[in-house]
């Protein structure tokens, strides 16, 4: 799973009719300590994250196994809010 | 998901039954601003995407989640057409 | 799907049984004019392509969607030759 | 797989709920000589990694061929503790 | 698949049990002639190849796809040893 921030959101009224109801963030990689890098991507909300929220994101056929994103054209969901980092044993996050 | 924009298309007459009657766009990765960078990839139109317009494409098996593409050896779908981007609480994009 | 350019072949003859029959052919991605970038990657080849041919290529358990691949290990298929491409309204490519 | 060292770990209160008692621990690839590179990770831990050990990861729909991680929203786990890596006929890490 | 020489071996006595009489190598992808780039990954061995063998490796789903590591946590395998590589009509390898 990757270490995300979330950035963003997206709002799409023509979409394939499986995830009409769904909630599309954009989000971020993160370092361990919570710097953004890398090249943004979306993700369905499963957790009713908020923007600056750290959070997990998994990826690929992972992403259908929950009941809101089962059989549907998804290949990213946040599955967790984070509330803790710790790097090296010293706590490098705190929600 | 990755944000993309329309770029191209493409036309094959040899290529997998299953695929003969599908639409493939040629498509770009953009920042959430809608600027394009990286390379181009091909993806299968299940929202009837035009040349220029912001899409969300979706891949893996992801993309074999819809009527049109189940069974069939195709990796990338376009799934949603975006008319919305927010960043940082900011409107970047509107179609 | 990756836009790529044909450019050798492989023989094996210890490899796994599944694939004992295949054709498995050399791939190096292209930008949408058809001029080569990254590293070389193997496909098994669906639709008689040959050397310098412009193909399409899928990946990962969509290049398990055929009657010739499925059940086997194999993550990467050529599913179609490329006749003509076209880039902002412009022709690129004609085969 | 890919080579990798725990180098952290993370808590998560909200988190999807098929994922409710699995350990998460931030990993980072390493070379064969166990020197890290690249951006960090996580993965559910299976083998009862500690900080500083070096593993080997799996990921997409093989992290859940597990009983601990099957039909979950998980895209990386742990799956063994490297004892012993040689290179070149030559030992380069023991623990 | 990609073109990969075996270039060392690994060892764990804590693996997850399905994987427990597997063989693990450690493999680098090569350009066709065989030349090394890119970082090291270990894929279980199928083929009986050993080490400077040049391989063919398969990843994700595909490396699911025989008897040896049915339902197990493995996402690379080792399916062919190459005999003969041929670019642009030439002959670049052979073993």
């Amino acid at each position: 799973m990757k270490i995300a921030r979330i950035v963003g959101s997206t709002i799409s009224t023509i979409k394939d009719p499986k995830v009409a109801t769904t909630k599309i963030l954009i989000c971020q990689e993160t370092d361990p300590t919570g710097k953004v890098f890398g090249k943004p991507y979306t993700a369905i909300d499963l957790v009713d994250a908020g923007t600056d929220d750290l959070v997990l994101t998994c990826h690929g056929s992972a992403a259908r196994q929950t009941t809101l994103t089962k059989d549907t054209p998804v290949d990213a969901v946040i599955m967790a809010v984070i509330d803790h980092l710790e790097l090296d044993k010293q706590v490098v996050f705190r929600k």
